[in-house]
Order: C-alpha cells, then sequence, then structure tokens
C-alpha cells in the first residue's frame, strides 16, 4: 500500500501547468480564419486550449475513450436511492455487452469504453465484450459513511492508484480525449458530502435527487449527509482525508484518472456531479490540474454547479442529463471534436482570397472577446 | 412567376402538423430503457420529435444535409456591416472548395453542404468542389430596403421557390436531417427588420452588431432598419409582404426550404439568427412548422431569443457562436444523432435484466418530467 501512496504523490508533483505561450499563438492563427473575430464564440476558447494542452497547432483528438468507475456504496442502507445496490453490476454487465447510454453516445462520439471495478459489492461475473472490463475491485463497496469512514486510507489510495493507471494506460494507447464515466448506486449521496466537506456549505444546498427519490428520499440523504460529516470530521483543507472518510471507491478512481491524465498532458472531459466531484478532488491537490479539465455539461444536481465553480470551468452543453456514466462526457468530445476540426481545417483570409474586416486597431471593437 | 407563387401555396398547404400518436409510443419505450426517467433530459424530447416526425420508433438520421443560401443586400450602401459585399461571393467560393467553417463542422457531423446562389451580386466563377453549388440567382442582391422594396413579389417568390426545390431534392436523396444555412454581407440588418416588422419590437431591441460593426456602424444600422420599416410599411400579418419588403433573398430561400422540408416530413434544423428569420416566416405561413424545426443555438444577436420565442423552440446550444453558414446546425446535428442513437440502441430493463426503480404510480415523484 506504501507504493500506492508513492504513485500518488510522484504523479501529482509530475504535473505541470499548460504553456501559455501555445494559446497566444493558437489565438494569432485562429484571427486569421476565415470568420469574423470571435464568431465560433466557445469553439476558439476550446480549439485554442487544446493546443495549449498539446503544445502544437494541430492537436489530435482521433483517439477518444471513456474510463467508466463503478463502486457500491454502504451509505445505501440508509434509504438514499431509487434503485437497489444491485444495480451496480447489473449496469457493469449492461456497459461491457454495450447496452448503455453511455455506450450508445460513446459510438456516436467514436470513443471506446473501458470500465473499471474498483468497488462493486456483487460478483460480475462477464468478460470484456463491445467494452473492456477492467478488475481492480478494492473492496466490495464502501463501509456505510454515516456510521464512520467510508474506506481505509490504504483503500482509498488503492483506488485512486487505479485511476492512475488508466490514465498511464490511455495515454500508452494514444488516447487524446480522456472522459470520465462512472456508475454506483448511492454515489450522489458521496458526492454531496464530499462537495458539502471541501466548501462548507450545508448539505440541504448541495443535496439532490439523484436518479430520482421522493421527497421522503432526498430527507433521508440530506440527513446521511448530515451525520456522515458530523461522525467522520473530513478535513477541508485535505482532499484525501474528505475521500477516504465520505468519498467512494469510483469517484478515487476518477480524482486518480485526473492526476495521471493531467500528468501525461491529456484534455479530461469531466461528466456529471459525481465525476466533477473526483476531477474537483484532483483540482484541490495540485491546481494545474483544472488546466486540462473541460466540464462538459451541467446537471440538474444542485451540488454540480457549485463543483464548477470550484473548479473553474463552464459547462459546454447545458442539456438537463443527470445519467452520469460519461454520457455527457461523450456529447462533449463532438463539440472539442468539432471546435479542434474548425481550427485545423479552416482557409485563412489569405489563402482564400477572403478580404478581411479592418481589425480592432483600425477603430473597430473586437466583441467577440470579453 | 405564376408557377413559384403556385408551388409556394400548394406546399404551405400540403403541410401537416405531426402525429402526438407517435410521440407517446416513443415515450413509452423511453422509459423502457436502462436509465432512470428523464435522466437524458433534453436528448429525450429530441429522440421522441424524431419519432414523431418520421412516423417510427427507429428515425433514421444518417443522412444530413446543410444547404446555405448566399446572396447579397442593398442595404450594404448604408454602411451596416463590418465587411464589404464582395465578401459574399468570396465566401460561397470558399464553401465550394470546402475551407469554411461550415465545411469543417460538417464534416464532423457527416453532413454534405449544398450552396445555392439565390441571389449574389458579383460574378462566381467556380464548378461544384468539396460542397455542391446550385446556380439559381433571383437578381443580383436585393434593392436598398432604406429607399424602397428589398425585392419584387414575383423576385421574392422566385427565391421561396428555390428553397422549396432544395427540400424537394433532399427528400428525394433521402435526407432526413436539413440544416438551415446561409451567407450574405448585410443580412443580419435584413433579419432585424423583418424581426422588427414581425413582432412590432423597435428596431433598436432587435438589431446587434452582427459580424462585428463598431458603435457608429451599429447607429447606422438600427437607423437602416427604422427607415427600411417607415419607407416600405410591411404588414405584420402577412410574412410574404414581411419578407419582400424588408428581407434577403437567401432568407426567402431558407423560408422555401421550411416550407418543403415541413411538407416532405423532414427535421429541419436552424442556424443562427439570419436562419431562424427564415424559420419564422414559415412558421408564420403555416404554424405546424413549427412541429419539424429544432433550434440549434442561441447567439448573441438580440433579435435570435426573440424569433426563438417566436417559433416556441429552445436551442440545444448555448456557445456564444455568432457566425452563421450553418455552423450551429451542424453542431446540433450531432446531438440529434445521438439522441436517436440513445433511443434505438440501448436495452430496456428486461431485456439487459437491470432491476426497475418502482415507478412514479407507486409513490415515487418523476422530476425528468417537467
Amino acid at each position: 500500500m506504501n507504493d500506492a501512496k508513492e504513485s500518488v504523490w510522484e504523479t501529482i508533483r509530475g504535473i505541470r501547468p499548460v504553456n501559455a505561450d501555445w494559446t497566444a499563438r493558437a489565438r494569432q492563427r485562429q484571427r486569421s480564419l476565415t470568420k469574423p473575430p470571435g464568431s465560433l464564440g466557445r469553439l476558439e476558447e476550446v480549439a485554442e486550449r487544446m493546443c495549449a494542452i498539446q503544445e502544437r497547432l494541430e492537436p489530435q483528438v482521433a483517439r477518444r475513450r471513456i474510463v467508466v468507475f463503478a463502486a457500491d456504496h454502504g451509505v445505501t442502507v440508509e434509504g438514499v436511492s431509487a434503485y437497489p445496490s444491485e444495480v451496480t453490476a447489473q449496469m457493469v454487465v449492461n456497459f461491457v455487452r454495450g447496452g448503455a447510454a453511455v455506450n450508445a453516445l460513446a459510438g456516436v462520439a467514436n470513443a471506446d469504453v473501458w470500465v473499471v471495478d474498483v468497488g462493486v459489492a456483487a460478483p460480475v461475473s462477464v468478460g470484456s465484450g463491445r467494452a473492456r472490463l477492467v478488475q481492480r475491485r478494492v473492496r466490495n463497496g464502501t463501509r456505510n459513511m454515516a456510521q464512520g469512514p467510508a474506506m481505509s486510507e490504504p483503500e482509498m489510495l488503492a483506488a485512486v492508484a487505479a485511476g492512475i493507471e488508466q490514465a498511464e494506460q490511455a495515454a500508452e494507447d494514444g488516447v487524446a480525449l480522456l472522459g470520465l464515466g462512472e456508475m454506483g448506486i448511492g454515489n450522489t449521496t458521496a458526492a454531496s458530502a464530499l462537495t458539502a466537506a471541501l466548501t462548507g456549505l450545508p448539505p440541504s444546498r448541495v443535496t439532490g435527487r439523484g436518479t430520482g427519490v421522493s421527497d421522503d428520499g432526498l430527507a433521508r440523504k440530506i440527513a446521511a449527509v448530515e451525520r456522515a460529516l458530523a461522525t467522520n470530521a473530513p478535513r477541508s483543507d485535505d482532499p484525501l482525508d474528505v475521500l477516504q472518510k465520505v468519498g467512494g471507491l469510483e469517484i478515487a478512481g476518477l480524482c486518480g484518472l485526473c492526476l495521471g491524465g493531467a500528468r501525461r498532458g491529456r484534455a479530461l472531459i469531466c461528466d456529471g456531479f459525481i465525476a466533477t466531484a473526483g476531477a474537483a478532488l484532483a483540482a484541490g491537490l495540485c491546481g494545474a490540474v483544472a488546466d486540462y479539465l473541460f466540464a462538459a455539461h451541467r446537471s440538474p444536481e444542485p451540488g454540480h454547479a457549485v463543483l464548477l465553480d470550484r473548479i473553474g470551468q463552464r459547462p459546454l452543453l447545458d442539456l438537463e442529463m443527470r445519467l452520469g456514466e460519461g454520457t455527457g462526457a461523450a456529447l462533449a468530445m463532438n463539440v472539442i471534436g468539432a471546435a479542434v476540426a474548425a481550427f485545423t481545417e479552416m482557409a485563412t483570409f489569405e489563402s482564400a482570397a477572403v478580404t478581411d474586416a479592418p481589425g480592432p486597431s483600425e477603430g473597430r471593437p473586437d466583441p467577440g472577446r470579453k
């Protein structure tokens, strides 16, 4: 287990901020393309950041992968979810066989799907199919955080290391866009507890209906988060302490994926509330992680907007999705791919012999840059 | 020219509202898929509407086309644009050669691009290339609407008929998703005049900076719209009268594309402010056109939100794009394709042996349906 701790800290020490020189160079090229300056809106900032991440003006975005970390949550015994825990293992099988929403949306995005069992409670008896299945189970789900720490420190570190391993594997495979996916009945409760612990906001402010609990279920959920915080007293300035006490094994895996992905210079595509919790922990451990993060979408979960604000990223999409699995990340990959295609494939005013407008220096304001 | 008038009215008479029975059947199937009800957010409503448009539970979305109508505007002599009129013809060549933003984004969306010269002022000396070029020039740009009607009635009808012809061609080619594109220096001025005429709102409220005019340019633009309305007194309850007097030839083409596309049961993917002006005219002529319209995105042009409200459609994307050409439509095609992929490819709770949650009838509220 000391190996895991060393691996995590070595990864964190290896993360570098992106080089702003490349952003400036990309912006200069952007200005030469046959369109009014700023008229592609947020697609322009996306393309510029991809250039900065990869330190080139022809960013590669062809190889894409969504890594779905799956785990169970002891806190489900408190009646916090509309679905029973057994659904986690059933959905892992569904992912592998290609029948889940993330499979369909990843297909549209030309992304492959890897599923990592980092802590499912029930047996998962299926080999790799349409999605690759990786077995890295640390334990059969977390303990009930309303009664004590969700994990031991070595368990938490092992799950984070499993995420780092996935980032390394993706980098070896040439993956440019790395999507954050997750499955775990009860995990919006863990993400709410993490958000409250990290921000100091009251649980009632950052806890929502998840997959769709009733009013009674929501009240039980808020109460469980309150008890988890009171029982464990996580240290808000120590992301790994928060993760261990009130997190989840799949969230630890996502945190590791972000740390490893940032170290290997990969674009990290966030998903919903739970994925963003993993990303926020990673950014809490090393601020430069945020340079590599793209927020895919904004879910209706009240804690999600809080975390997006914390990682300093505006979502690309706002389609009221609240499924997780990496479905929002898959959709956002299309937007990022389109942004880069426009940036790399468009003609310049000069090459296409199109008359440019006088620039801002000649008296015209440029409303495209705010 | 009487032929054009008859073609337009025959098309309008042939448009039918979509069948709500298919929406209900699609919603029922949606409920059986392995995800919490409503958790795919707006993707669910998109898939359900595609089922209603095509009257089938396996909507086809593979064949996609963006039709870019190009034309010039006499009103540019009033100094309303940051770019000179010659750019319209230059950009038509750029589209055909594949160097514009719409080419790159259409490539990502697997859509082909057709360019229809319905009224460019300068010669366009290029054959079909990466995009198909269709020559249907009605006249070399509109007249200056600040001094009289932009077009004669026969000219307006000929341009609308050219749009209907494109819809017929697309239907013959098996196109399922039909994107609205446009190019025309000065056309945000025409779209602003149309919006003011249709809604009665003051020109200053619905006129923006377009491709990026200065403060002085914006003042000239608002003044030009005010004079166009005062000089021509378009009848707000007669969309074709408004179109003829203060519209544009490319906007007439877009209006025709929407009429013809609705009659042939094709999904119509709006784009920015100008495309939505064409769609709003079509919906003004026949309310059922709106059943076939999808709003792709919201541009920062102040008139765009007004028109989106008028056609009753919420945009799928909000990326601060303001380029036109069909670029927003191309991006939205990916979202629609993803919505349909999830709907048609996902397993059901029964087929995947995943445990469903108790439904709303058993006491659980369904927050996914608002």
